[in-house]
């Protein structure tokens, strides 16, 4: 992770001074760095012994800020990582126009590796990111949003980046395709157990972990699934309130009270959290193949990690 | 469903007298009808008071009936519903045959329904079930299929006939998209659960009970959840075992008591019905927004039919 670190910092550098400004603003700010660990930790699961995990990984970081960048100013966010997001700094322009270099560099790196199936898969996720950006886009503020609606779009938004950076592993280390489908699809379902568990922290984490306000989802009437589950087991009075509160956009500090109190009522976060187990559970079995590999144990130590967060 | 079951009965009807034999072998062989069920429960949910439910439940459940026509041909099967498959008895031309005209015939009542909205909810699951058949043609026999892979083919083959027969009750009975979604989010889980508890019955359930033999699925070849969890929890010598007896379709009877022998250790069984349980989760919350409706009860009746059937 230190060579990756160390590749990222010289790749945010630019003549145009706002954009390593604006690029590290965030790369620094102490990101898990999970979705590079996850590549790191699949090339080598597999064998790789070259440099190119380095890059993919690097890339796959780069993928990743650019759209954090790009969510926040979608989203009309002020906070990331617990400091004020760069839209509040340098403007929505320079955070749109940034996160588009840094994409732009993120494919150069892609390239440099010289691998085209680890370059189709990589692509083929920044244009599923963006399809799932869209799709929520649609969803948020529709309470009618089901849980397979929701799902789908937790797919795309996240899901499908730790699916491509986990796929490029065993691809760069020339493993056969029963491996790759493996690690995709350890990375998707650890991808989707990741987002619920954020979204249930959402509700409840203590902001200093959260590095977020808590309600920041609630706030910006983002419909995740503690709302669609405390929506159609609440009834009509319930109903209302959330259309009011998510689709109206009329919440206020009470309003979040209630809206963590009506979660509660009715099991939302904790059957959040059990569904986030059950896609956590077939990431882990996903890895059953490599099971015989030290490597493995900390991949499943991840799984561990990111549904342990929920305590 | 007396009105389905005499309206089924009328739509058999031809003049090629080999038509009605072969049709009324399967139809009148003591299914669940489940599926014209749901059709018949959502539209009146939905306060339907039409006669067209009846008819789009008759379409319903001719479509199954020629997927499992169809199915026994491409499977090779001899039984079905603790009956010589219509294949033995009749030969594998006219079980292929006879499963076209009953297609003809759901889509010539749908049509009488008039509600396109319906035909063309119908009509795409008849093109994803067969998708979905041709899918599991290329993941059978394929011991790399993930739990992912799989569920696709469950989603296809299986559960998209669900999802189509409850959306379609809200549809004719003018109810909002909102409703209509709930009730297809419903049928799509439902059916997910219904097939892995399926599988899990496959290497567990009593004959009688189960109207096939214990292990069908195993001497078929087929690969379901129960053995994608046992192949990857399992080390290189019990791997070797099920690429030999599924891939190479070399078992027999010994080789089916090791296979449960596997799944025991494994807690193989006992998982795809934890997994069953989280789809069953999903389907009864999407019901929710019915939940004052009396019908609704009914159908989270089946969600514990369909999931207690493990036991």
């Amino acid at each position: 992770m230190e060579r990756v670190n160390a590749f990222i910092l010289s790749r945010t550098g630019s003549s145009v001074t706002m954009i390593p400004e604006v690029a590290n603003h965030l790369i620094s700010s102490g990101g898990k760095r999970l979705r590079p660990m996850l590549t790191l930790a699949t090339a080598s699961l597999c064998g790789y012994e070259g440099d190119g995990d380095v890059r993919l990984a690097a890339a796959v970081e780069f993928m990743h800020t650019a759209t954090l960048l790009h969510d926040d100013v979608v989203d009309d966010s002020d906070m990331r990582r617990g400091k004020l997001a760069a839209r509040k700094l340098w403007g929505n322009e320079a955070s749109v126009l940034v996160g588009d270099f840094l994409l732009g560099q993120a494919f150069k790196m892609m390239v440099e590796v010289g691998s085209l199936e680890a370059l189709r898969i990589l692509s083929e996720a920044a244009a599923v990111i963006a399809e799932g950006e869209v799709m929520q886009l649609s969803a948020a503020k529709n309470t009618a949003t089901t849980e397979d609606d929701y799902l789908a779009v937790v797919r795309g938004k996240t899901a499908e980046l730790f699916a491509a950076a986990c796929e490029v592993g065993p691809v760069i280390a020339g493993r056969p395709k029963e491996e790759q489908a493996a690690a995709r699809s350890y990375g998707m379902n650890l991808g989707v157990a990741f987002q619920l568990v954020d979204d249930a922290l959402d509700y409840g984490g203590r902001e200093a972990k959260l590095g977020k306000k808590v309600g920041d989802d609630f706030r910006e009437g983002k419909i995740t699934l503690p709302v669609v589950l405390a929506y159609r087991r609440g009834d009509a009075q319930e109903r209302a309130f959330w259309k009011r509160t998510l689709e109206n956009g009329e919440a206020d500090d009470a309003d979040l009270q209630e809206a963590i109190r009506l979660l509660g009522k009715h099991g939302a976060i904790d059957d959040t959290i059990a569904r986030a187990r059950h896609y956590g559970a077939i990431a882990r079995d996903a890895l059953g193949l490599f099971r015989e590999k030290p490597e493995a144990r900390a991949l499943i130590d991840v799984v561990e990690f990111v549904t342990a967060r929920a305590h």
